[in-house]
């Protein structure tokens, strides 16, 4: 198997290690890094040889042995940048979120379908093991019809200056949702409420609802305010429920054989607490395969241009990312009630 | 100091909580148990001699020893046995709910005023020493502005048959949110959102969001269908954070010196990410007091009585609670919007 | 079925567990409580009625109705009112330790022998779900043959006036690792380490090494000087491994399919890293039955008399764990070496 | 400040972490990477670009602008290969252990002597924040008198082929016992017993105890048969005590103001219960810096040979870890007698 050449644009906080993951898998070639500050780009190189460094993103584009452009730009950026990487006929992985509207979200997906190419979303966590078991557990029917997905995401995180917790936290655990439930079940309309008690100029303490098929509910707790890291999520399925906790590495994933279940009264009968039963089997956790998620992101960027098909993530995942955030944020505008996605599309 | 008769009536779940604490502490002589069913009172005083039993609750109050009544039957039955109680000039602690709706709530109250008698809420938790020390934090300023306060009561919890989820847990974390708020503070409004993925008939899975004065935040989560149990309040504030783990008995409450400060840019210059300073300071566990809630609970009661005063936690503090129950029902029926408190008042 | 009278001598700490599980069962018509203190004794009964109380040993064992005493007097008077309660021919529960020394232990065994009487230790622990559960597992084979037991059992205790550490700690381990370790393992000699940093005259910090069987060993770690409790003990298989936290209610017990095993190099070969093979597999919880140990002890305590067959845990269980703090006290006295059980015994 | 040279002896599992700290750091550069393998070398490097890599370590040792090497080889090779570089004149760090026996480390120790040149171990632990701070905890006295330190290490480890777990994982425990323990409080005297329950040949399951001046004692658990990793280190003092979770990223270390003081008792007086006074106070949690601890190391070791001064965790304490592996490894061969460091010296 031949390697396909790669360039990283952008070389600030996620480029590194897109630079690292390229330069370790199997597939890939690394040809350049290309950032406005050259000095960064270096850095970001960490002394890694045979990569060309450089500030010209069309010097980039017009090797012809680049395959593929990996975009870590600032979200502002990514239209005209991914716009002009297609344009150069170079498949693309891009960071979250997609772009920074829906609209120019839109665009992109329009254009690397007219040209045939990879658009791919880098959506890390759908790549980690622990993902990858959650999504399998629903797909496979083992978790039963998805009751509650309950995400709590919260630190003392970096406040954006130019974004709020939403936008900034929420891409991740939309993406995540996005991945693991079946596609009749994606949510179709979400309310946000959002805080801000330190005056940043935007939402810092978030929480979106979004119900989901047959009376369930996805949920989710965004918080730049909180003095520990918790990122936990709670699965509930009529068969079995998860509990992930990313920040238990010995035991991230752990699936109870536990549930409610009605049993519907007789005709005529009143409900009573007799008939709820419930059901209190065995934990398991499950082995989880070690590894970097973003192996996972660079070898499905490969596998996709390589095979002609949609990476697992592509640009629509991306895009219904966007159509919850814009939904969202256009329910903080108008008093934190229900948008449906048909609103903004 | 003289011991003053009581009576317990209801003698199911919580009674014989209330029984074994009336009968350990020194301010109480526990008279009679009342219960519709005989056996169950008897059972319910696991031996405990010199205890009437009786059907009948006629017959406790019209026993002049008997001072104050502690009500412990189902919700739906408060407002006839509370008032029967009131008129029979008896002090009345009553379990929560304080009434099955706020027009009942407001009739137990008024009743009360008008005898000059206490009218008392079990609002159990109040009277932890974790929320004793939480409210201390906040109340004496040490906490700062209180930013956001995030609760979590989740588990595989007894779905109810008459009533739903935030009827049924909801009390807990919103009398825990009266006791520790600032009067300023309370929520003057809240939206509702509720899921019903097992069919039960009413929400299993519930989501209260209320906003506070200063852009801060108050939000439940509670939810019946959870493999484990989870009660975390997170509490922020302008100068310290409070996580608070009901669950952890040897770190319930830990106070952390961290938050984030905004510098407020000069005029006309951009908000820049530096601008937001953070402060990483040390953890603190204090270290709290051993004991049941239940006694200070019947200590409060006792107190209340003696010194003719209102008690922590009194009738009003009952009736905010059933406020904010009725506006997150009413949220509920009306799609999810946010419901004034006025509008229910 | 018909109830079997008991009396409970001693109403100290343990006491009024006993007389709470007494009442509780089924079997059991608590006649009497007898302690030098009656005041203390009619504490302990917590207003239950129906149950006489007295300071006289002799008038609870002139009762013919008393077919069984439990005996939760301090250590040093076990001998004396455990041999008065058999020479009046009522079966006996007694407190861990079984006697203040081997000797006299032994020869509680033979009085119980000679009269065909029931002699239970109450090794309350090894009746606790999770213990019944490591035995399970031990006993049926599913761990694999015992690789090592190691448990730390140390908390801010109470520095006991009287006895060190190892006998005050000590005969909880040793009597769970009596009740999970197959009869061929059990351990035939132990070394002890002591230390007394406070100058409490006695071991405050104490370790026991005991080797087993097949090359593997139990350790025990007691502290009464840990600022937090840990309660975990590592149980090793060759097939399954397991980690008992009883700090953690929701997860007690973890059963792993982990281990390591060791290919044999061929003849003439020198070992290689490459032959050691490891299996990392799942992690299972088991779900426990909720319930009292204490419960489990008199029920068996009741079976035992009927089906006049020894308890689980009898008298010898009680002489084992006394030959093994025998054995651990001269070891300490004699500089930390390995005392051979046969020595003591 | 000018960097000076540094080479690394020895690519495999340690190496690379000391040519990414060589590289990160600002006093350092990394001249040479020296393996008898050079494309493990090369990988070592990961793209590293202007350094130089050979399977000759003469031609490392003639560089006459490598003022150091870290020797990150085999420890039966660490002899040769520092003596060579301290021959050729080079400062050396060398991984742990300092040497395969004690008495080719003292040989070590006594040619850097001779040589004026630093010697330094690669304790690493010493240099993480959570030790730094134990340390600091001791030494200032704000922990009062040391009475015990009790440390696990355990998890489901690689069993190497030619050494004990004592010599694989105890330099850790007892270089950072030598680190932190004030120098008069050092052990002179370790007991060790070890189980090999899987046929590996020696020790995978050890415990070594140490006694320590005041009574005191010092106690390591050593187990590559652990389903899960412990990393808890408990450190008692008469005025504070710490539980360190090397684990817990969030909260590694925890300072306790608690502990147990033994009120003498009058002349002629009974001991009682009663003169046993218990302090409860609070936890704190400080606040540890971020860091890589090899960043330390690496800068330590440039401190030190710019001052002319020996490191913190210099040749000496190197010989103290030694002389206490080899005296438990004496104890295990005579049966698990305490033997004293004299003897081993």
């Amino acid at each position: 198997m031949t390697t396909m050449g790669v360039a990283v644009i952008g070389a600030g906080y996620w480029g590194p290690n897109l630079i690292r993951n390229f330069l370790a898998g199997p597939d890939w070639d690394l040809r350049w890094v290309c950032d406005l500050d050259e000095d960064r780009a270096r850095r970001a190189l960490r002394h890694a040889g045979g990569v060309q460094v450089t500030t010209d993103l069309g010097q980039v584009l017009d090797d012809p042995d680049v395959v593929a452009v990996a975009v870590a730009t600032p979200a502002a950026t990514h239209t005209e940048v991914v716009l002009a990487a297609l344009d150069a006929g170079k498949h693309v992985l891009v960071e979250k979120p997609l772009a920074p509207s829906l609209a120019e979200g839109q665009k992109l997906v329009a254009a690397a379908d007219e040209r045939g190419l990879v658009l791919m979303c880098d959506h890390t966590y759908c790549y980690t093991p622990a993902v990858l078991k959650i999504r399998e557990l629903v797909m496979s029917g083992e978790l039963g019809d998805v009751q509650y997905v309950d995400s709590v995401r919260v630190n003392l995180g970096l406040v954006q200056p130019d974004i709020d917790v939403l936008w900034d936290l929420g891409p991740h655990d939309l993406s995540i949702l996005d991945f693991i439930l079946p596609e009749e079940m994606r949510p179709s309309r979400v309310a946000a409420f959002g805080a801000d008690p330190v005056g940043a100029g935007h939402t810092c303490v978030g929480y979106l609802t979004m119900p989901l098929a047959g009376n369930a509910v996805a949920h989710v707790h965004l918080n730049w305010l909180s003095p520990t890291k918790i990122r936990t999520t709670l699965i509930g399925g009529s068969k079995k429920m998860i509990v992930w906790d990313d920040l238990n590495p010995s035991q991230r994933i752990s699936v109870y054989d536990r549930g409610v279940e009605l049993q519907q009264p007789a005709e005529g009968e009143a409900r009573q607490r007799a008939q709820v039963a419930y059901r209190l089997g065995d934990m398991v956790a499950p082995t989880l395969p070690e590894g970097e998620a973003l192996q996972g992101v660079v070898a499905e960027l490969a596998a996709s241009i390589r095979e002609g098909r949609a990476p697992l993530t592509d640009g629509r995942a991306g895009l219904r990312v966007l159509e919850l955030l814009e939904a969202a944020s256009r329910s903080l505008e108008t008093g934190g009630g229900f948008i449906e996605l048909e609103e903004v599309q």
